[in-house]
């Protein structure tokens, strides 16, 4: 098989843990796969880069803090190249640049526009295996690049995917997906095998293991994704298309999102495109929407409400109280004080009852449900704050997650 | 003006210190010139990278270290261009790549192959400040190379040469050339010109400051070099060709050069081409041979007399004991307590007397000359160690250096 193998900056954290890193590589590679390894820089390296650019402005260029921050995982790389050709295996590191990663010029958030698989191809050929510098590209203009927050995981899935990998192996402290948070629930177990679709969903709702937009490049390109922990030798999660999923369960799991704001306006004018101007002027202000519930009053005045993530209730804020200077809405009120559970699973699309055992689970336990959305394969509800473990718990034990 | 500034380790060792540099090449572009900087890796960081490496190999492979030690100069050169954007300058900061800087592919200690300036002259057509990330180059096949010990020196002055600067400044944590080591001699002062081969003399005789890579580059490429400290507005020494220099000195410094060992080959056989066959296995094992002094017994047989390095000893050792084996050489002794003396200076060649004065100085001091050799430029003496410091101070005095 031809593996890709992702190590976060915590497996690489110290001089011991690359070694041991080199050890599960070489174990891949003996079993008989041609191995690519990408790897972030040392745990608390970028950090200490950031803090040292801050010390002399509060908003330093970007094109330079790429050029900072693409340092910490080239001498990750490296350490790691050299300590496989200490055991005698051929290893060669590469920067993004030189393993063909082509991004945009948008520096600290570059995104890939294509792996040109050449020089990794040829390395492959000769039987090396490869460490790439994650987190790095290399823009048109030939300027380095930093794809931004989970990075690494975008450049290992987007290699995977250029060079047709049969999995790509991301490995960080926790050992897969798992029914819920098992810091919430003890019972909770680890999934085998999700979709793309159904890991989508519950990242997005909070699950912290991996990022979207790895998940999303996994999907398109067809790459089998696994989840694993690099302190043991624990199975992880596989996370696949549909189809590769033979026993589709009900739900696959309940997500918990206390990161979540709803703000309620109340009056909004009759006028038409008042909720467009409402929600492009808040889209401008990069403000993300999640949840968005209206309703018509007898006056023909609207009530909307919608939730947005903490982070960006500020911002949100200035943008609705302007509306309510100008009278388009009568009145706006703000609660941080919700969470967003969420119940998710490929079998939605094919039985029916799974929202309604969800809301009498809620009934049962007295908890009040402010907002409700489902998509094809998710419910998710607001609920106060207070009950965030409590409707986690009962909705697990509902659907017999723990089985 | 155009100006190339390069920074050494001590000069970038810290936050502060970044920031001092800063300040430095604000007020010299305050003063209406065009600065390109050249930076190290801030001190400690190549010894820590270099630490790391030997963790897991005693010889790690060296294209991996080019990749793992080019990370540090990346490091400080971005930081000091995001200090001079927030003190609100133009700057940008360029690997050697983007620098144009073309090496060979010696990893570890490249050469220079030539340096493509177009980045270069654009950035500063714009009037930015340009950082260039020293000690690194890239090689033909793509791959980042380093150039060895002084690198960055080597790369400043490359630079100068491409850029057709009008001067390029060496920052050290001394001030300048002084006519000898001022530890030993308190007297000793410090030159306000120097020649470009008195330099090297003064380099290769152990004179610490600069490396006669980067001089020998200097005088090749006509660029005017001036060696000063980053810590104080104190001007430096300059080195440049012998025609700016108008009052010539008949002696110019006292080397010293405690770092060599003295092998005596007795009764090397007497057929011909077997001094080729000695010296041609010893610069095999890349030991470097300083003087060498040969005289022809009664018998034909011939006594051989040399210098190296007191690291290279080994290996040499190692080369003439093959000999002596075989029956080449009867007897080989070894001696690491010695020591070489030097006087230089460009106004020997027009002025006579000047071996015989220190001659008569050593004797004087009942100082044994073991070693004798000269060039048009300079005259050194191959002593006991013992002697070291006392011959230094003898001979600073008796050609009145401290006047």
């Amino acid at each position: 098989m031809l593996i890709v193998q992702k190590f976060g900056g915590t497996s690489v954290g110290d001089l011991q843990r690359i070694q041991n890193v080199a050890d599960r590589v070489v174990r891949t590679k003996k079993a008989g796969n041609d191995v690519v390894v990408v790897v972030s820089a040392m745990s608390g390296e970028t950090n200490k880069l950031v803090a040292y650019a801050e010390h002399f402005s509060k908003m330093p260029v970007k094109s330079e803090m790429d050029m900072l921050l693409s340092s910490g995982e080239r001498v990750t790389a490296s350490l790691l190249a050299i300590a496989l050709n200490a055991m005698g295996y051929d290893a060669v590191s590469m920067t993004g640049r030189k393993a063909g990663i082509v991004t945009d010029s948008i520096h600290t958030k570059a995104r890939i526009e294509e792996i040109d698989p050449t020089v990794m191809n040829k390395a492959l050929k000769e039987g090396k295996i490869i460490v790439v510098a994650g987190f790095q590209g290399v823009s048109m203009e030939g300027n380095v690049t930093t794809l931004g927050r989970g990075g690494s995981d975008l450049s290992a899935v987007a290699i995977a995917g250029a060079i047709k990998a049969d999995l790509c192996e991301i490995y960080t402290d926790v050992s897969g997906i798992f029914t819920t948070d098992p810091r919430i629930e003890s019972k909770a177990k680890k999934l085998n095998r999700i979709s793309y679709d159904e890991m989508l969903e519950l990242a997005s709702l909070g699950a912290k293991v991996l990022q979207n937009r790895s998940v999303e490049l996994a999907k398109k390109l067809n790459v089998n994704l696994v989840t694993r922990t690099s302190f043991t030798d624990e199975e992880g999660t596989l996370i696949t298309k549909e189809e590769n999923i033979m026993e589709k369960p009900l739900v696959s799991g309940i997500a918990l999102d206390k990161n979540q704001a709803r703000i309620s306006l109340m009056g909004v004018k009759d006028r038409p495109g008042i909720a467009s101007d409402i929600f492009n002027k808040l889209a401008k202000s990069e403000v993300n929407i999640d949840m968005i519930i209206q309703n018509i009053g007898h006056d023909g005045s609207a009530n909307i409400d919608f939730t947005v993530a903490v982070g960006d209730l500020h911002d949100a804020k200035n943008v609705v109280e302007g509306f309510v200077k100008t009278g388009d809405i009568k009145e706006a009120s703000y609660d941080e004080n919700i969470c967003k559970v969420s119940i998710v699973g490929v079998g939605m699309k094919s039985h029916t009852g799974v929202a309604a055992k969800a809301f009498s689970t809620m009934a049962s336990e007295n908890i009040n449900i402010n907002m409700i959305s489902t998509s094809e394969i998710k419910v998710s509800m607001v609920i106060h704050e207070k009950y965030a473990e409590l409707a986690v718990r009962s909705l697990h034990n509902a659907y017999e997650l723990d089985k």
